[in-house]
């Protein structure tokens, strides 16, 4: 139902540059969801899914950046390519034509797109290299290529990583298990239980519907229909009832910042579902993609994102409290390591304790 | 703006019975929410709250079932009540003349009524005695006024057990206290706050929205505000966060059952805070009213009531999942003893290993 219209919005570079993304066959969630087309940036409209597939035009950074901050775009992998693009975007419509021009543009835009979301780490460490390819250009009004080809790779290593990790983590599940997850734990989530049945094991989903933007009901449980995968919604509230009772076999979660110490900030809601994992020894293993934050030794280092608690009061548009009241809303919360079983990275499955062992691990096999 | 109805529609012998039910000043759900008028049963809409002040007319004991079924009335001891007077109703419009006729419409009613919601203890153990007090009436068309009688003085009663307990949970907070609580605890919430309120106490909320019925934001929320009580909207999933960033005091929740081991049922997500309550050393006191259920010895033996999962797919009427998608929807979980620091009742606190030493304690002096 979609692909026309993606095909036609999709520059050209792009398909050569990753062909598996536009099979038609993969849920929309792991085909591509934002890139750089011409003069503005195409992104799919996540907080309108299940209901619609639409895609909006962004045609200055300024735009991007609202974007992310309006849950347009959500996760920390995708958010960081989206800002990313937003660079190659500013720069290409400012076109500047001296390092002086250049290094203004550059300046604004990376702290404007950085500012955007504080959890995730990726965000920054790819808006900060993109930073650092533009003042090298040579010719600064070429700037903007340089940036967009370095993004174009970092989507193609961010699919690639996602898709080693869900390998990876597929061989940890077992054949008739239930796991849980909470929130939209990103492609590799989706690798992982499409790897498993490849392996002839039939591994069905609870997913918490995640308040208040219900990625759960609307991100998760919509990719793991398209994929095939049986799905059930639980509230956020029900998932120590449900490790209580013996339904769970093992959960599974993103993170969108990993500390050096094995800390993962993570959606809120997280820690709790770590905390009844661990009370009712149901092993927790964080799908940790690319592995940790370098920069950040410890979870006190975390930026915990706080968000308007207006967006707690309605839900689809519908007003669910007085007039008024007060609100609280804090976007992610922060696991420690030791409720933390394992982390399943590209390059394997570490302890969270030995997370730092990911730098010195070497790179998987490309051919696997 | 709901007084002049609800007198209107209350019965003397009911103002006669608790002249503080009527008080202009009294938070709505502070005033009686459900009784027998003449040959019906109205109830206060608690779904529609806060947007309306809405009274049903039920007809028949069957209308009572199913607005206890379909959450016009909540918790666990004003369905008890509302449960009560549809037993009343029933015998009523019944109008027995002979013993058969009235055994037969007792069972019926009684079997039909204990149905409605299975995790509640007070419930059954009410409508058991009021079988009781039916069969046992020595005429049988007088037998529904004997169980009105009863059902109107367990209401006082329990207004009664509600505002002791409250005033005994009060000596428990600290002025300048932040406090958690999960769903709606009912009345001895409030008359906690107001207590400690009275003593000089500045303690505020932080109130759980509690999905699906959004009891936190509906009825909670609603009630603080009518109290004069700052209050704080947070999703169910950001308590452990809360609570790891030291903004909680202490956490409070009601009790649907107590078991005489000190387990608690009440509103799922009640076990997550207190894990996350235990693991971050915050206090979780259980308002537990009346006490422990007598013939419930473990959380073994409590019935968890799994409600239909289509209430999950709709908030305040807008779908927000997937057509055909499976949920999964206990109504509550049970938390066990370990985690809970102590149950305050109208006789005082205790341990919750201790509970049962509240049976072999002495009712407090009345005039207190």
């Amino acid at each position: 139902m979609l692909c026309s219209s993606l095909k036609r919005v999709l520059p050209t570079t792009y398909i050569q540059a990753s062909p598996r993304s536009v099979r038609d066959e993969l849920p929309t969630l792991l085909k591509p969801t934002v890139w750089l087309e011409n003069d503005k940036v195409v992104m799919l409209d996540r907080r309108l899914l299940p209901n619609k597939i639409e895609y909006v035009n962004l045609v200055t950074d300024e735009d991007v950046a609202r974007a992310i901050e309006k849950m347009v775009i959500q996760g920390a992998g995708s958010i960081a390519i989206a800002a990313g693009y937003g660079m190659a975007l500013a720069l290409r419509k400012s076109n500047p034509t001296s390092n002086e021009q250049l290094k203004a543009v550059v300046e604004r835009a990376a702290t404007r797109l950085i500012h955007t979301r504080p959890t995730g780490s990726m965000l920054a460490r790819l808006i900060e290299e993109a930073k650092q390819i533009a003042l090298n250009a040579s010719k600064p009004e070429q700037a903007w290529k340089l940036v967009a080809q370095y993004v174009d790779s970092a989507e193609v290593r961010s699919r690639r990583v996602a898709e080693l990790c869900g390998k990876n983590a597929a061989s940890l599940l077992n054949d008739g298990e239930r796991i849980l997850t909470h929130c939209y734990a990103g492609p590799a989530l989706i690798y992982m239980l499409m790897e498993a049945r490849a392996l002839g094991k039939k591994v069905d989903v609870f997913a918490t519907e995640t308040r208040p933007y219900l990625q759960g009901a609307k991100l998760t449980a919509f990719t793991l229909k398209e994929a095939g995968i049986d799905t059930t919604l639980i509230t956020d509230s029900s998932v120590g009832y449900c490790m209580w009772k013996r339904m769970i076999g093992k959960l599974f979660t993103a993170a969108d910042r990993i500390a050096m110490d094995g800390s993962v900030a993570n959606k809120v809601g997280t820690y709790l579902c770590a905390l009844a994992a661990h009370q009712n020894k149901v092993p927790f293993y964080v799908l940790g993609y690319g592995g940790p934050d370098k920069h950040t030794s410890s979870m006190q280092e975390i930026p915990i994102e706080e968000r308007n608690p207006e967006e707690l009061f309605e839900i689809s548009g519908q007003r669910i409290a007085l007039a008024g009241i007060a609100g609280y809303y804090p976007a992610f919360d922060v696991t420690p390591p030791e409720l933390v079983t394992g982390i399943v990275t590209d390059k394997g499955t570490f302890r969270p304790t030995e997370i730092k062992r990911y730098f010195e691990t070497p790179q998987p096999n490309p051919r696997k």
